[in-house]
């Protein structure tokens, strides 16, 4: 589509004219994220403030133009490209800090703000902003709340949508509202916070925030865990969380992270083990953490573990977390490309949906490593492949569509913690159901009966016919 | 309204004659809740299952017939009185613990399940359902959910809806979808779980849950602080949590709570003092839990308490715990009626908030007592009075308008567990803001198009033009 130079300028009014990005280098920036997939927009508009996002919305309402909400584009279900063109808006100029309230323990923040800012800043007030999505360094917690961004502490912390009390959203329309605040308990209305966490920007456009925030643990100890059975590993998880110990995390590497992970890294991990847990406590009281993690270590033993170490010191536990982080970047000794994906199972089922995984991998013959979050249930298989060969490329399409179909036949689901965006929604309706996906389409109608916003993400889009 | 037999005869196929009540007797039954307010409704219609449900509804739907869902009716806000009449559905009948997973850490239960039979059934398996709203022994699992209730315990451990992993729920229309599950971390569609609890039966009828369990913290102490000044109360409350502690629960009592206690109970709680902290620590560690409720008395002696008991035993825990269970029906000796609500504020603003009700009472010359949940900021004024007589029945009405201005004043809410329902209703857009009703309305337009669930609750009719 081709946006009317009047609009142009009618935008440019808004948001100043070097905010209106035009150039095939700038729309080039905003045209993909951290998939393959890619699209260009027509403009990018850089807003300052929630009013110029609403001047936006209003604008573009009026012109049925569509409107991209986007964080800094690190999402992994193209969420945030622009198929079909239209206005993609960043929200990374709104990223200040606006209050942090030691008091009520709750931070005031604009879309925009780094995750990892948030979280040094509160942590100057002794304070503890838990969520802790791999993207943590380059992600916003506009892009986290509109995806509710997991991580690995969020085992014992929640999610990021346990931490928003309160959020400003500009609708479809321009109009502007805002839910939730600085009360911890609220019952007002119908929960909109938790309404438009997760809407990947379908609902409406998330511009600030109140989150709230917890003391800093003060101490921490992590522990590996290798066992000979992934099974065992599993066993593992079970047992730890049913004595009451809840582990700030809990992590699973199976057998093919681990060889990756030490030819990439030489940290000394063990290559003939099925699978690795890292165990991660923390509290504020030094005996106490130090008693969780000898249990946790006790447990791993009783249930099968060759060899458990607790890391002595810090230097001990940055390389075991090296490991963890590094599993990703090491993948790609392995194969050119990776497709990382991020079902959800009950976690009894783990076992269950690696063994299943393994076995699709051997039959279309490409490597598929599981790491993830074995505490809650969440896994991410990564597909290795090249992509130049049109055959695996079909091939990874296919892996998974199948992966996908594993989880929900275990009780699953299709995304932990990335999101639809757009690669998920050919299997959304095999996962949800008819009906909730007509209610999503329903409360779409209702909230952006245009259709704007982000469209043909999230949900399927509504038959044409269906929209007045 | 007056229900065509016909229609009546087609409930009788759907549930069986005996469960379609008719007779005056049994529909008064089902005519009030925990208020004041009453209406009587048409019929009353008992569904063993979700297929009836749903049939119910299909037929309700057809007719334009209202249908109120409700539990055991302890409601406290008039959110199941079905003023205009129409069919009351109980889900009392489905009273199934249908499945408790001890390895996933589930329980999937039916609505009518009565939420102290739940806590007792995981509890056998060594779970915990936290939740504790103080109608826990009669009140059901679908209620709680409907209207998102908390209790003392969710401090720590989070309120109703922080443990609703799924729901099964029948739409206006009769249609039934499941949303959620067994998964832990789940960002597949809208969050529905999260938009149906508390969304008090206006937007669907939840039929069934899966809700999240958490292990039985085995230890458990408790301390009682009282303090000269209010103020000295609150600040010790912000040092606790600051410091990283959080107790199970953390409840406060004004003075004239303390001497309404004292007054019914004679258990030798001090009648001089502005406030009384009851604190509770649990946990999994013996050691761990002593050391923390001693850390607790020693931050209350110094923010001020004139003095700090730890209940040395289960005899001396179940003494504090009696007065404070007590406050409610305490108050029954000062004045014939009370009526309580529900603010819920900023933490930091619980000493302005109280002295503001104080001012308010000494005004209108009726007692208020303040107790409540005030790590969570959400405080209970009750104010005692005479509904004979005409004069004080209508200040009343004025005192808790004037609260309820208040709490939004100072950053509140109108309701932190109890819900909007119809008494609310004429506060609400004071403090949610014109906006967000609109999107209310535009989200249960999109559901019940027809308006039959629960009409006029939770959020304003609108206007009949605005219907098609």
């Amino acid at each position: 589509m081709t946006i009317d130079p009047q609009i142009v300028k009618s935008l440019q009014a808004i948001v100043g004219r070097k905010h209106v990005l035009t150039s095939q280098e700038d729309l080039l920036c905003y045209s993909f994220d951290g998939t393959f997939a890619e699209f260009m927009p027509d403009l990018v508009v850089e807003p300052r403030s929630t009013e110029e996002v609403s001047a936006i919305l209003q604008l573009a309402y009026a012109h049925e133009i569509p409107v991209i909400a986007r964080g800094m584009g690190s999402g992994l279900a193209a969420g945030t490209v622009p198929f079909g063109g239209g206005i993609v808006v960043p929200l990374t100029r709104m990223n200040q800090i606006l209050e942090i309230d030691r008091e009520n323990m709750t931070a005031t923040v604009e879309a925009g703000v780094i995750t990892v800012d948030l979280q040094n800043a509160v942590e100057e007030h002794g304070l503890f902003y838990p969520p802790d999505p791999a993207s943590i360094k380059h992600s916003t917690i506009g892009g986290n709340i509109a995806c509710n961004a997991g991580g690995p502490r969020c085992l014992k912390y929640g999610v990021t949508g346990n931490y928003v009390m309160g959020v400003t959203v500009v609708l479809a329309d321009g109009r502007v509202f805002s839910s939730g605040g600085k009360t911890i308990k609220n019952v007002t209305g119908y929960s909109f916070s938790e309404l438009f966490t997760g809407s990947e920007g379908t609902l409406g456009i998330i511009t600030e925030a109140v989150l709230r925030l917890i003391s800093k643990p003060r101490f921490v100890r992590t522990a590996v865990a290798a066992f000979d059975r992934l099974g065992d590993a599993s066993r593992a998880v079970n047992s730890i969380l049913f004595t009451g110990i809840v582990p700030a995390t809990l992590e699973l590497m199976d057998e093919t992270a681990i060889v990756c992970i030490e030819e990439a890294m030489h940290l000394g991990l063990p290559l003939d083990k099925e699978a690795i847990l890292i165990i991660e406590s923390d509290g504020f009281d030094e005996e106490g953490v130090k008693h969780e993690i000898k249990a946790i270590a006790r447990i791993c033993r009783d249930s099968g573990a060759s060899d458990v170490q607790v890391a002595r010191d810090e230097a001990g536990r940055d390389k075991l977390w090296r490991a963890r982080r590094s599993v990703s970047p090491s993948l790609a000794r392995r194969a050119p490309n990776k497709l990382g994906e991020d079902i959800s199972v009950p976690r009894s089922q783990i076992p269950e949906a690696v063994r299943r995984i393994k076995e699709i991998s051997q039959r279309y013959g490409l490597p598929i490593v599981v790491f993830g979050h074995a505490g809650d249930g969440n896994l991410h298989p990564n597909i290795l492949f090249d992509k130049r060969d049109p055959e695996q490329w079909e091939k990874v399409q296919r892996i998974v569509g199948e992966i996908f179909a594993t989880a929900v036949e275990l009780g699953g689901t299709l995304s932990g913690e990335h999101g639809v965006g757009t690669l998920k929604l050919p299997y959304l309706e095999s996962d949800v159901g008819r009906v909730s996906i007509e209610i999503q389409q329903a409360i779409k109608q209702a909230l952006d009966p245009k259709g704007i916003l982000n469209p043909g993400k999230a949900l399927p889009l509504m038959e044409p016919s269906a929209h007045f």
